[in-house]
């Protein structure tokens, strides 16, 4: 890249990123090749698997979703990038990351655990940042549809494959969860905020949750867009429309806090589309006469993307429409800012 | 460092390091500032503490030894050598290093073992190489003077302790252990071998029963240096002097292989000695004679620093010593080589 583009790109626009998991990371993927002025804002509620173990036994925050982000916004060498990336497959650590394992033992040699993923960062040589939303323990709890309350992620992922009911609303504690303050300078200072992709009550609900972070979003005069999910979730958002996605976020937050909500317009082939039907999950209908009662614009676009038989957004698609929306809203900005 | 001096370094004698354990690596790290040209070549028959668990579980050869002499030479920025040296303090991992689990992941994102090491070496920018003396499964047998047999050099361990009787006899199995051939390469091409400091029984001479090491340093014209240990070793070297250790070394391989033995002829701190005698160890004597009769010439010097209460060898005074002997044995060797 040329110096001069390189100082294009430092100045292009300052887009916050709020998520977790799979879909969260692939969107990095994307911004990273159009802006280097990228904070992802972390979920900490995850505690299954790999990431589970470690903050059950470490007492750190998972570091799963974190890893995930950094592998996403790494320029490190091969080598490492692969290493990040490694699952042991045999013996006490089978299943689990090196990379959670890195930012583990970067947390014993750091002062704080956002220190650590600082330092990570570092040695990844990472485009932008990740910031954890928070370094407190947090659980989350879940209330379905049938009156039962669940609490802890891993606990919901298998309740909801259990029951028939959904998550009808959740929560986390402890209720005075102290947000990095990091999280609000860069929503504050945000041209773009994006939220999702993402499972929408164990993934992307739980950061709003976080005291500080709903206001800090209402306060930005940044271009907000909701990336909804092409696919339902089973026991999360089953039949679900896009509509009703915007909806569960209103409903928790009590307010409208995105003025755009990116939906897949892209028909999906029908032999992938089985294997998520038989798994109970259903395409997700864009009700654009509801969203638009909800004051919400919709924005559809050709955006899934087949990665081994899972069905996602194509990252670089995604990126380039939330490039044009903000540049729609606000042109002068990327070239001035 | 100027260019003029980094091309002299890099000019500068070809050192194989033939050892195991923290006198090994506290050697390298006081050769790494007078030569490039290093190669550690390391013992591979610990099956304890993490390196075992690790050993044990992934099928790999035990990585304590190689990450300490990774971590002696390493060129690499202060938080990756912090990271290297953290160990785990709670949970399944306690007492793990971070270092053995860095290699054991890049052993699974690599074709082989050895290819993993050498990669390491690449992310940590060491000075010189690093080879595990075999990647084959080498299991430690140690006959002891009553008698007995021990497998497994944990368990040797735990009898050195448990037993009145010293360690008379080793062996590795299987017979037919194939060496790395880039130690046979580096051997050849030496133009010092130096054997030890380290556990005669348990980290010196298991090196030497791979078949191919003794016979490449028979063959070989370089400056040929044992460093015998200050103290002795309970259950392996009790009341050992100088000349038994050789002694110890020519019994296992038929021959006497090397020219020179460094020993320390500081006198240690009363307070500090006290400590080692209570757990059984004491001063190793040096007979001059009897080191004379074997053919090889002693070399004496305070060689003996303190650190953290623990007698080592101080690495900066051997590495001077080792380089006054090869110079006054090919004095032309280090600026034309």
């Amino acid at each position: 890249m040329t110096e001069v583009k390189k100082a294009e790109k430092s100045r292009g626009p300052k887009i916050v990123c709020i998520g977790g998991g799979t879909g969260h990371a692939n969107l990095l993927r994307g911004l990273k090749r159009r802006t280097q002025n990228i904070t992802a804002i972390v979920t900490v509620s995850d505690d299954g698997g790999g990431s589970g173990v470690l903050r059950d036994e470490l007492h750190i925050p998972p570091p799963g979703d974190i890893r995930n982000c950094m592998q996403a916004l790494s320029n490190a060498e091969p080598t490492i990038e692969d290493l990040m990336g490694y699952r042991f497959d045999a013996g006490s650590l089978s299943g689990q990351s090196f990379g959670n394992l890195f930012l583990a033992a970067m947390n014993g040699i750091s002062n704080s655990f956002y220190e650590a993923v600082i330092k990570m960062g570092e040695v990844l040589s990472i485009t932008g940042r990740v910031i954890p939303v928070s370094i407190d323990d947090i659980h989350l709890w879940a209330t379905f549809e049938d009156g039962s309350m669940v609490v802890g992620e891993s606990k919901i992922a298998a309740a909801k494959r259990a029951r028939k009911s959904r998550i009808s609303k959740v929560e986390v504690t402890p209720k005075d969860a102290v947000v990095i303050p990091e999280c609000i300078e860069a929503i504050e200072d945000a041209d773009i905020i994006v939220l999702g992709p993402g499972s929408l009550y164990t993934s992307i609900i739980p950061n709003l949750l976080i005291d500080g972070i709903v206001d800090a979003i209402a306060r930005s005069d940044a271009v907000k867009i909701y990336v909804c999910n092409i696919m339902t979730e089973p026991g999360e958002t089953d039949g679900y429309t896009a509509s009703e996605h915007v909806k569960g976020i209103v409903d928790h937050i009590g307010q409208k806090l995105f003025d755009y909500c990116i939906v897949n317009s892209e028909k999906i082939d029908e032999s992938i589309l089985q294997k998520y039907i038989a798994d109970g999950a259903s395409v997700v209908e864009f009700d654009e006469d509801k969203i638009s009662e909800l004051g919400v614009a919709i924005v559809k676009c050709g955006l899934a993307s087949i990665n081994n038989s899972f069905i996602r957004h194509d990252s670089n698609i995604l990126a380039q429409e939330i490039f044009k929306l903000f540049l729609s809203n606000a042109p002068t900005r990327l070239y001035n800012g």
